[in-house]
């Protein structure tokens, strides 16, 4: 087994706390609203924004599919805001994160989401573009929106290799 | 026909510009993303926050259907933040909204949404409680968590009756 091969992992809240959350209803009770007509699972994450002038900003995002075993050849991170993507239809996506240990990145983690899963990226947390599979995939994009440089590439020397869990 | 009634009417961004912003695909040409692989419908609104301690959370709301034509009894407004919903699945959903005349609420204004279109209400804007219908439906909502009294209602003397466009 090749040592650039990362199996990706069932995305859970623990597993992915370190790197940002997740967004989906599995967070904790729901309150009620609207007299009852509706329940809202709250604040299941917080999209911080730095920098004068930043706002958060919502966009959608079409994204092509990848093929699989998924070749990861960098990482990316936004030094100014969190990033969040929720997908809009029911199709898992993968979700490749990078830990930034005292400025030299490690061994990527790999995440597989469970349909319906959306994840935020903390701020300035290494992440791998958004990687749907199979067909293409519809997100909602919740970032930072203003002036200043808020995303730095990194390029592996060698690329990495994901697969899906067996 | 009743002095009552109000006819919803097809969501633009034209008759919408004055509550918020609409989000969907049709507000601009996306811009490229990740060499090619995505294609971003960018800012399409900005989730505005005030007062200290303010942030933009994300949470997931599951909404039941309300009968039709819907009888809009009160409004409310966010007076520290501008929330935004966007829908899960492809119904469309009834978005009601009304003008304040310098602190007297005049007559509401009712839209009817495309499958896909979500909206952000503007800070302060009067406007109905998350109204699906026909079958529930899931939205995401980004608004403002954080300390302070974020929200006020408004009962009308006598409910309005909002029926779908003809």
């Amino acid at each position: 087994m090749s040592a650039r091969r990362i199996t990706a992992q069932p995305l859970t809240r623990e597993a992915f706390a370190p790197f940002g959350a997740v967004i989906d209803k599995a967070g904790g009770a729901p309150r009620p609203m609207n007299a009852g007509m509706a329940r809202r699972f709250h604040d299941l994450a917080r999209v911080e924004v730095a920098g004068e002038s930043a706002q958060v900003v919502v966009g959608l995002v079409e994204a092509k599919p990848y093929p699989l075993p998924l070749t990861l050849g960098l990482v990316e991170r936004h030094p100014l805001g969190a990033q969040a993507f929720l997908p809009l239809t029911d199709a898992p996506f993968l979700v490749v994160v990078c830990p930034d240990e005292r400025g030299r990145l490690s061994r990527p983690q790999a995440f597989l989401t469970a349909p319906g899963q959306g994840v935020c990226y903390a701020m300035n947390v290494w992440h791998g573009v958004l990687t749907p599979f199979g067909a293409p995939q519809d997100f909602v994009v919740i970032d930072r929106g203003g002036p200043g440089v808020n995303l730095e590439e990194f390029v592996f020397e060698e690329p990495w290799s994901i697969h899906l869990p067996e």
